[in-house]
C-alpha cells in the first residue's frame, strides 16, 4: 500500500474509496468476492449487447434494452469492493487482477469508474429515447471502451 | 428435468423462466455463476442493513439508504440465471444449492422471486420517505424474510 492510498482512510476520506458501511467489518477476501461477483454481473449483463453490437446475435430490442437498463443500474456497485488491503500484494491470499497502481492512482481509477458508469447511463438513456440500434451499437462501443480501458491500466493481464 | 419445467420453453414461454436473452448461447456454468454473483451482490447490500437492524452496527442514515437502494436496484436480476438444466442433479458439474423443486415448482419459486422484489422495493421507498429506523428495521425483517422463505424451499442445506 502506498501513501498515496492510505492518506484517503487516515483523514476520514474513505468515502473516496469506499461507500460509507466500509465501517462495517469487511474481510479483504469478502470485499474482493463482491467486487468481483457484481463485475461478472455487469459482465453478463454486456455481453448480450456486445454480442448484438458485433452482429454475433441478432439485435433484439426488448433484450437490449433490459441489458441495458441492467447494466446501469449495477454500473456503479463494484468500486467500493476496491478497499485498502484488498488489491495484489497485500497478501490476503485471494487470487484478483486488481493492481497495486489502483492505490497509487487512486484518483485516475475513480475517474475510470465514472466514465464507465457515464457511458452506461448514457446508454439506457438512448433506449429510453428510442434511438435507433446503429446509434446504441456506437454506445455499446464507447462503454465497451471504458471497459476495457480500465482493464488495461489497472487489471493484470 | 420435469414436464412442469420443459413446456416452459418448448412453449416459448421462456420469458416466464428467463429474461428474453436465454436466446443468446448460455452455458448452464456461466448461468449458475451469474446467479451465484447476483445472490452475492445482494447479500453484499443485505448485510449492513441486516447488522443495522440487529443492532450489531450502528445505525448510518446513508449507508442504510445506500444499501436499500442498491438492494432494490438488483433485487430482479437473479432469477434469469435458474435457466433449465442448472439445476441441482442436471448434471452441469457445478456446485450449486438450487433444488430441482425449482423446476418442478417454477410458478411457486417466481412468486419467492416477486415478494421478495416488492419488499426490497417497499424498503427503498420507506428510505426514500424518510421513515424513521423503527418502520425501516421492521421492513428489513419482512426483506429478511422472503430470502429465508425461499432458501428453506428451494435451496439446498
Amino acid at each position: 500500500m502506498t501513501v498515496t492510498f492510505r492518506p484517503l482512510i487516515a483523514l476520514g476520506l474513505s468515502a473516496a474509496l469506499a461507500l460509507p458501511t466500509i465501517a462495517q467489518a469487511t474481510e479483504p477476501e469478502d470485499a474482493i468476492r463482491y467486487r468481483q461477483s457484481a463485475l461478472s454481473v455487469m459482465g453478463w449483463q454486456m455481453g448480450p449487447m456486445g454480442a448484438m453490437a458485433k452482429g454475433d446475435m441478432e439485435y433484439d430490442e426488448e433484450a437490449f434494452a433490459t441489458r441495458a437498463n441492467n447494466l446501469a443500474a449495477v454500473a456503479h456497485l463494484p468500486w467500493e469492493g476496491f478497499m485498502e488491503g484488498t488489491l495484489r500484494g497485500d497478501g490476503h491470499g485471494v487470487e484478483t487482477g486488481a493492481l497495486a497502481k489502483i492505490g497509487d492512482d487512486w484518483a485516475g481509477f475513480e475517474e475510470r469508474q465514472q466514465t464507465f458508469e457515464q457511458e452506461a447511463a448514457t446508454l439506457a438513456q438512448m433506449v429510453k429515447d428510442g434511438e435507433a440500434f446503429s446509434a446504441l451499437r456506437a454506445q455499446v462501443g464507447a462503454v465497451g471502451k471504458s471497459c476495457k480501458g480500465c482493464h488495461d491500466d489497472y487489471r493484470a493481464e
